[in-house]
């Protein structure tokens, strides 16, 4: 390397301007350091993704569809920007009760949790539930569920057949299980035990024949990893959802050409969530040349202005 | 409440000396604040959930078994210290990985992943791991789910139940598969698909039909926290582990009596995974006298604190 | 409190549109929690702080300059969005090298620094620069002093006095120290001497005398506070700035009306840099009914989206 | 590198034991990876910063005397571990609160702030402190500043000159103060005007001349540096104490020998206080072939920790 090398991208400072659009901050962004450096990189990767060869992988972690990224999660999949999305079983169950008429609130992180639970309010961080929620939940769950064991009686389901079941029973257009549903776009949650959609479907079994596979829609993502020409993956925070999607390259010769991870998890901790996508490269879980960056920024944040800016290119 | 119940805990400042022990050391962090007076605090609440009346949950996320835990949550298995463990499926393949004869080696988290790619070389932030031990793995696994079927040949077994006939296959006793099946302590880890354990019982599916349902073992762990007179859970990181602890108690009146928390995530991101304890009392998951208490800090070197300062109290 | 007050502010997800402007973007990040909520909340703050009455604060730490946000603190200096600036030596030298025609430039965070040391480049986590700046930085500064001792033979002046008048003889307009003079804004910086301008004031110490006195520039901050109608502070890191803004009030008996922390620190450490913005309230730093919000995302991301969404609005 | 240099160090798992010593745990740690991994290195690295030939500096950031580790530095001073300190004014400022008599107590976080207020208590994170502490630290400073000007009437001080005089006059052996000035280990506070110390000494100039100057100790730091035969540093926390040891080396040929930081502030921040020691070796501040570690934990948990399992060693 001569210095030269070393020289070639000169920070040239953010110039912020009235009236400017998201597009244009990202510009700016993209003359500094740090996280803005980084997410201006993000959103080039991010439009680099949206071509007609890449198979797009969205991994979501954390309480996102409580602190209101649900329509942004929706109108990626309606528009054809995610082909597959991993999901935890709570963003699933936080989708349903909106589809079933509940409400997030925004409230504070710094209250009584105990006078909470007198009020019957559960809290996420600075999110607050009405418990009620979750009886209209269970409910209207039992009845979607009782309606696919009519449809199917004796059938073994996998994990995102099960979910895109349940998805064709939303009515919510806005919901993510409807959109996926909608839009032929698979959902894997391996760990959907772990959620009050397990505790429900645990409960109809006393009942009724319910049968969910632990391990084989892992078939279905090997093949859409296998079939894809290019495939690049966004993450938003880590958990079972980032390592579900690493792995499904484990078996593949390629690995993937794109990642973004969008996290406040660090690196230092040693777990998979913080791990660096460089990490991911010495198990080939990420190709050797893949473009990558990881933007330590609050996703709430950062995923908004990341779909902005990129919708907002393919516009101009 | 009055000034004098502000100032009953005047701090006393750590005295180190020559040739203490680990327990004089917590006596020392009990007269602090911060990191130190929680984990003082964490010592005695571990103390007490080792009552005979206290059923002790262990959550352990994070990627604790390649870093060096293994021998620790092997001992608290045989010891008596964990009544049910829930973690996650790459814990549990490199507890195989060990206990198949493989290795994990400290290596640099500074290194270039590319060539230790080329070398076939798995890194794990600073633990290097050969691939061939994954090769090994995969036979040895292989031959155990065979097994496993040649003696139930129709069952459709729960997670905790498939992992318990693993465990029983396995000859390294130092093994937590092993040893939690030695000592009856059964293993929950409901995101089982996502690791090389579900990579391999889904190639498994090909030639032979084993069949683990992805939700009838939350039975089990519901009629543990049902049966407990009281309750006590460790949380080793968060994630999945955690989560599903927690769940477990969403359905029974009473909460947790004891709850611990070792980790690094910080609330402030809104998941699941840093919130506070506090948090969990609004859902009822914690009782509302529950003693609690989080340390945020490096499990690999709170979690051998907390147990050795345990230990030496009940030989004193 | 009544259940409809924990309720009063529902969830509505934010959606993105193509060609949205950064205000636009900010009305969705206020339908939403976490960071996003807590962002929007800050802009408002932002906005009410820009009133005439309004004494406003900037705390600066962290390595803002080298990562690209020295076009936006000069703006904001000479747009009177900023009436005193506390920083650290770091910041000022670095708008000092770029005054001297020096460049930052992004780099990686993943380099050999022993080859970088041997290639005469210094690394800020991903900003490279040239050890050549250094050198006309030293060569530059010091006939700066040399002329400033010229022109105040005898005097002994405060930390905020010689960053004035070294301001003064910065000819780039660009320059934070320049705009800064221009445009009357004290800067602080009580940590001065550890930085190169530290160094240098020592090294010609050696040939001429120059007397900064450690401690009397205390007396116009807090005569600054004490003629403050109302105040505002916008805290970017930590540190040093954040320390002496907020001791500025100790002997003043109203408090701070306005407070925004833009930070990745978080409470748990329990150092200055993180505490909560509340907890500056038991010290009476800040008033109790002032309205405050601590956004934890990275500043190079959120200042500038802060600095654009406030902009705006006084357009509209 | 072959293979086997990537496996020479196989994680052997720690073993924790009933009534194990702190050294004994400290072995136990060196079998593992992650945090623990590190602390083990960190060990061994400050039993090599103890021989003779080394000078041995120590960055004190962070509330670490309000947390309670003031007796810990104390006497690393007193049996000649520290041969040079740097820490902040609050830092000292809580250490002379003591030292007058006062306490800081162990309280909690999660308080409201403006109840505390109103019982004059000040919180640091979870510490809580009663305001009259400060009414007697005013009260004793300005007589012992008093009495530095009747003992110095003309004299300009440097900082660490002012805090040696200040450590003569406070009858507490056990104030790092007064053990500082005891063993003629020299104290550097480069940000002393940003705290208390600072506000009376300004206040104290209104009636009496006080002269402090801003830069002059940078000398007597540098001439440490010069003269050490080998140098090493050990820094709680970032800041300022961080940057002034690391910056005592940047006109020196050669760098730091040792480094050991332990910290919770991760380097992805871009900050100084997280970055990597590494980063530091582009700048010469470290030296090539220095032997370094940063441990990413709680310091109040690892600084005892280190300190108690050096001790032993010089035992054995």
């Amino acid at each position: 390397m001569t210095n030269d090398d070393y020289f070639k991208n000169p920070i040239r400072h953010a110039h912020v301007r009235q009236g400017m659009t998201v597009a244009e901050l990202a510009r700016e962004f993209d003359k500094c350091a740090f996280g803005a450096g980084r997410l201006a990189k993000a959103i080039k990767i991010y439009r680099a993704m949206q071509a007609d060869d890449v198979t797009r992988f969205f991994g979501l972690a954390g309480a996102m569809i409580p602190a209101g990224m649900r329509q942004i999660i929706a109108d990626l999949i309606k528009h054809g920007n995610i082909n597959a999305l991993v999901t935890t079983g709570a963003n699933l169950v936080h989708d349903m009760i909106e589809a079933f008429g509940g409400e997030h609130c925004r409230g504070e992180c710094t209250v009584d949790d105990i006078e909470l639970k007198s009020a019957r309010i559960d809290r996420i961080y600075d999110v607050f539930l009405s418990d009620e929620h979750f009886t209209t939940f269970e409910k209207r769950f039992d009845e979607i569920i009782d309606d696919i064991v009519d449809s199917y009686p004796q059938r073994q389901f996998t994990i995102s057949d099960f979910l895109k079941e349940i998805g064709r029973r939303i009515t919510d257009r806005n919901s993510i299980l409807r959109a996926a549903s909608d839009f032929n776009v698979p959902i894997f949650c391996p760990a959907i035990a772990d959620s009050s959609i397990g505790l429900q479907s645990w409960i109809f079994g006393y009942k009724r024949n319910l049968q969910v596979d632990a391990f084989m829609d892992i078939r279905q993502i090997m093949d859409i990893c296998y079939n894809a020409k290019r495939a690049g993956a966004l993450f938003v925070g880590g958990g079972v959802p980032k390592n579900f999607i690493m792995q499904s390259m484990l078996l593949i010769p390629k690995g993937f050409d794109f990642a973004i991870q969008l996290t406040m998890d660090s690196p230092e901790t040693g777990g998979l969530s913080g791990a660096t996508l460089d990490e991911a490269k010495s198990w080939g879980k990420i190709g050797e040349r893949a473009e990558t960056v990881t933007v330590y920024s609050d996703a709430t944040i950062t995923l908004p202005l990341l779909v902005a800016a990129m919708s907002e290119q393919t516009k101009g």
